[in-house]
């Protein structure tokens, strides 16, 4: 999980640190002049809604400067590489350099040149450590496991394009090492078995089978704009397959709860009446998301120093 | 006016809301540490340069930490609904929400939903409140009304594209709630009479018959990028109907006002001779929308709490 | 160099002026409140990534409040103009602008009008003071002459399209200012012989004659986003002629050094293990960027007042 001051993914993430950032995000009473003086960038090379905006927010909350920069508007329409951008950036003087990048690894990259603490905000299929923390802050809350953060009697199904997604790499590491049962569901395109053994967790392709036995549903984002329906034959029914239907959450167990790390395609993986419904805990997702960014950036620097 | 803690538009105003923000926005001995530890989010669907640089620096100015939104760079791409935006941008946190979108009718949208405050920064062709605000601040400045904001025996033109502006419908109720008397003016598509009867006031369609009696005349942005051009038939000199030449501006009245809420046209709707001259008020009305803003957010917050 | 509060360009800069400055800048013990209730606005009509976040970050740590605009998601799509915007965001209140624009020019047409400092972030291919007062710091400090700023006896070579660079005539004039003796190098039509007489500086169109002779070497990036290439026949091996390769650094005098205002063409102007070698400050360039902003806002908005 950390790697010195960064946080590049989920892999190798052992109980006692997940733990240790947990407890500080759970505790919520952040000391708003923590890293005053101190100064965060952002920056992002892919889109983004609510991960930079968090991060900014996070970062205010403790008294930082943050400084936003985004690929539009940029050298980078001037070629410059990522680790020269990155490397210009970090030479100003800041103290944490936030990166999201298209490419997997790029965030591993930096951290091979980087001063500064670099943190992961999503790193092409890879990892999005963040939103793993993130995920595990909000479930634990919901589900009353929120001291001590032991998640074993715990089964989680991630559903959807989980090959493609970053969010389901970071989250199966985390969420194991927590003690919890993780069992990717999908079709076999998006969640073949060899996945399952490369990430050290159950596969299974029939959600109607599964669906019962779980206590959170997280469903992933559909994401066309990355190609995501080229693995699917021509025609494909995914929302009556795979998607999270008003019927299909009705069937889950008492206190079992529904989640989606955003942006939601109502309609598709998740049906808007579930996405509104009681079982939902997105929003939390959200808001613990801030949080978690908050322990990160303040730990990050801490270890920086 | 207000709606709870929105501020959604000014349809429905009443004189004394009105002055209670007017009158704080005036005095300007605001506490800079006001929104301390606060947070604002400017949501922006739409391209803007002063409303959401106005906003920035008035949340700065009363202390509150600000993130900026717009829709290039973002999810929207990815086709989330402007509520599920809205949704995630509030459970991270923020006290108030600042957004502009190009449909009318979103700001309230979100209202039924919101638990934070919701400022409506222009929605389509609806209301632009803090921009009639800032109007009203300037002009009862600018014409010495600034004790009690009666706007009795004030004339005041509204000259262009109403039927299409969130400006003039904002205006128009603001206006009138503090006494004044308002003409809409321009070519019959634009200023249709059942405008005039929709919204309470006169229509006038020969600028020249109208411009020596007013106190203010207030320009509106021929908007090409809205289609306006599709409203008058070809070949129409909007200018030589329509635009306040200098000559024009010569024949107004002692003390009487020129103003346009910007980005301005120069050379179609006002000749830049009189936007620079004597009688303009338009860099008095940007200046009085921070003010406003501040006033509002203020307020907003106070209202949310 | 300082017009009033403006800073605009380094024509006339005299060594005082300078030496005031850098003296500031190197000293860095800057007052984290100096500069507590202004506000610095960004105004950048081109793409940036280190000088906007270097104003950024700079105007942050002084205690200002920031508020950035780009052209981007701006009034420029709706046709303001350059002096109608400035005077918009002037008008907010700002202490400072930081404006870029593509035209040569633009931020001298802005102090005719202006009542707040106007720095100068880039002009078309006129100046880029700042870059110059950076390139200044960097340099003076690697080669110890930072007490007094005394460089007589330094030789500088700036290698490259010199014609269409704004920061080869700054520097060419801060240099000269501070004592050093600047040869422009490069292929005859982008160091035209009428270029080192408008400038009062050497030209050289031979690398390999002067690169030994050299205290310094600031390779400028080939601009083939403003046309570079047309002002070189076609198949002309810029890079064998004019980049610096290892083979040609390591031909350079004892303690020389190699700069860059970046971003890098790595491989066409300098080839990378020349970027990241020893030799090279590039990154100590950025770094004395930040100081220098500081230093500058601070003094911009001193002489405002």
């Amino acid at each position: 999980m950390w790697s010195g001051a960064h946080l590049i993914g989920m892999d190798g993430a052992d109980a006692e640190q997940l733990r240790s950032v947990l407890d500080v995000a759970a505790d919520a009473s952040f000391d708003p002049d923590a890293l005053r003086g101190r100064a965060v960038a952002n920056l992002f090379f892919e889109d983004s809604t609510r991960t930079r905006v968090s991060f900014s927010l996070a970062a205010q909350r403790l008294g930082a400067r943050v400084v936003d920069w985004t690929s539009a508007g940029s050298s980078v329409s001037k070629g410059e590489s990522l680790l020269d951008t990155f490397l210009t950036i970090e030479s100003m003087g800041f103290d944490a350099v936030v990166v999201r990048h298209r490419e997997s690894g790029a965030a591993r990259l930096l951290t091979e040149h980087a001063r500064c603490a670099v943190i992961n905000a999503g790193d092409g299929t890879h990892q999005h450590p963040t939103q793993a923390l993130a995920d595990a802050l909000a479930l634990g809350e919901a589900l009353g496991r929120d001291r001590g953060w032991d998640f074993s009697g715990v089964t989680v199904a991630i559903v959807g394009d989980c090959v493609s997604s970053r969010v389901a790499r970071s989250n199966v590491a985390s969420l194991t090492a927590l003690g919890a049962r993780v069992i990717l569901v999908g079709p076999a395109p998006m969640v073949p078995d060899t996945l399952g053994e490369a990430l050290g967790c159950e596969v299974a392709h029939d959600l109607d089978a599964v669906l019962p036995e779980v206590d959170a549903a997280m469903m992933l984002r559909i994401q066309l704009e990355r190609g995501a329906g080229r693995l699917l034959p021509g025609g494909f029914d995914y929302a009556g397959a795979f998607g999270l239907s008003r019927q299909r959450a009705a069937g889950m167990k008492d206190g079992a709860v529904v989640m989606h790390p955003g942006p939601m395609n109502r309609g598709v993986e998740i049906e808007g009446v579930v996405a509104d419904g009681s079982r939902s805990i997105v929003l939390a997702q959200v808001e613990a998301g801030v949080r978690v960014r908050m322990a990160v950036l303040d730990e990050a620097i801490r270890r920086s120093v």
